[in-house]
């Protein structure tokens, strides 16, 4: 047994409990049983449910809007980096460790925010679930949005990822395409003989290269779209002219588009070769427009951006919501060995959270 | 317990029965034992030696040259084309099965001469060796050269390697250099504070297929070289600006070009790029002004022609000596499910050796 988690200390001591909690993708359940069983002791002004290693929780006060606060609870794997590392003290505090930024700073802000507000402006449910750092299809909310899609509907969705504790808005789309080359084969010895499917790469590869990406203005938000060669392969044998060759490329691509939209414009970048899509997501509108997004926005003292990443915001906004993301911590140390946090960040997002909601 | 072999029988007999008693890499025992015994049975003017899986057998008649005669004994693996099958009757008739080409034709040809020319005009050395049909560090030459090098020497080698019962004269060289590109890692979704290695190969495949290969005339025999990419690999993962790519390239070049003239000629092709070699194997001179050599084409009554794929000719050439690739059957067939060979090439090739060397 684990001490119980404290969801009325210090939202840094509550991150620091949930850190020392190992919760990699697929063994989350210690932390979920600790997550439910502090919610239904120290928030017993919400309903609480269990949906396999997700922990749901919600208030029912008849508000006029509903916001929804989602953290998953699992961690890409532990790299030689636990259990937690302080540096630091007062404002210069940084906690260390796997989990600490992605994200578990997050996750700690909003357990204190289901603890503390018992009478918020907005009707809030909050969604801590497993498996995001797999793939789509293990990822709780595929199976929360399958099983109870209800418990998924309001008018915002705060996704509590790393953004530097400030809004993040919207996000980018992702496609994975695959550009395939055919030849023929023959002994290279016999080259003539054969047609090399990797020599007939080298247009694809000089569209690439050649590529200027857009950097499309929405909502006041700058995006920046990205082409990019994610990986090549061809080959049969050493002595062999090969046949195939395959270039994988990920277009991220910012929300002003369609994920039609995209591929369309992908295909035209690749005319005259065999493209293949064989995964996509869509981006996220910023919504900021949505009157709960704007008063995140105002509590938060601080200029919105553009989320270049696809986050599971993307989920929500194809819902119908208003989505951010809102948390601690710098994304770009996220999966990284010195992945960290700053104890001043995560204290910044739950004060926000807490003038936002009160 | 199998037949023993009968190296009096027509060579098309001799070649059904060696096919038929499968010796793929590694696994050549039971036939060295046929051969070994059938040499010391019916041979009685060679000395017999085994080593490993190879057997080795000679003439001491003091002669004022020697002929070394080679075949491997192994095949590449059995691909549902064994037991042998035989097509057509007299002139057109055809043996089909795995080792039929690749090479017991040969094999039967060179056994048969061991045991019918008793009194032949050049000291003869015969080398039935193992492992041709994988990496050199096994071939059963390299062990020989290796332990008692002695027995490869002479004045010309014939490798019975299938060569449409012609002289094929000499061999290209051919090296393997991996060409690679580096770059920076970064998330697709922020690609410009990341540097693409896969974009950066595009000029490395640009120059390939731009490439015009050289079709020098060495003896009066055409070669012609090649540089191909054989096989092409980089990638991090589907969300990741990848920050290395190796592109394998096999270049095939002419005799008249040493194997460190070769490579110096694809670093400057690759001028600019990391090239790294992982294998070369030296050509080989067509040779064909060695007198015992042109003895050969005269015999054949046929135009000699040049041998564009690497073979063991190279590891005689490598020992000062004039080597030359004569055997029945289509070379390209060599490796294929479909491997055949026509009787009348093996009567044809064991007939001009009599005449060769009676």
């Amino acid at each position: 047994m684990t001490a119980p988690l404290d969801l009325t200390a210090d939202p840094v001591e509550l991150t620091a409990a949930l850190v020392d909690l190992p919760s990699v993708s697929g063994a989350e359940r210690a932390l979920a049983d600790a997550v439910e069983a502090a919610l239904r002791a120290q928030a017993p002004h919400l309903e609480v449910l269990r949906n396999g290693d997700a922990v749901l929780a919600r208030t029912a006060l008849g508000r006029e809007s509903r916001v929804v606060l989602a953290g998953h609870l699992d961690t890409v794997p532990v790299n030689d980096n636990l259990p937690l590392r302080r540096t630091g003290s007062g404002v210069d505090e940084v906690l260390h460790g796997c989990g600490t930024v992605d994200m578990k700073g997050g996750d700690a802000v909003l357990l204190s925010t289901a603890a503390a507000l018992t009478d918020p402006r907005h009707d809030l449910t909050f969604v801590f679930y497993d498996c995001e750092e797999v793939e789509a299809e293990r990822n709780g909310l595929t199976r929360i949005e399958r099983e109870i899609p209800e418990w998924l509907d309001g008018d915002l969705a705060v996704v509590g990822e790393p953004s530097n504790a400030a809004v993040e808005a919207g996000c980018q789309g992702t496609l994975r395409v695959e550009v395939r080359t055919t030849g023929v084969r023959a002994h290279t010895a016999r080259a003539w003989m054969g047609d090399n499917a990797i020599h007939a790469a080298e247009p694809v590869l000089r569209r690439l290269a050649d590529y200027r990406p857009r950097q499309p203005v929405i909502d006041g938000l700058q995006y920046h779209e990205g082409l990019q060669a994610v990986r090549i392969s061809g080959g049969v044998a050493g002595n062999v002219v090969p046949d195939s060759c395959v270039v994988t490329v990920n277009h991220r691509f910012a929300p002003d588009r369609s994920l039609a939209e995209a591929e369309a414009h992908v295909r035209e970048v690749f005319d005259g070769f065999e493209v293949v899509a064989v995964d996509r997501s869509a981006g996220a509108l910023p919504g900021l427009t949505a009157p709960a997004a704007a008063e995140l926005v105002a509590a938060s003292g601080a200029e919105p951006v553009a989320k270049l990443g696809w986050t599971d915001v993307a989920r929500f906004a194809a819902r119908g919501m208003a989505a951010v993301n809102f948390g601690p911590g710098d994304p770009a140390l996220a999966h990284t060995q010195q992945e960290n946090v700053r104890a001043a960040d995560i204290r910044r997002c739950a004060e926000v959270l807490h003038r936002f909601l009160s």
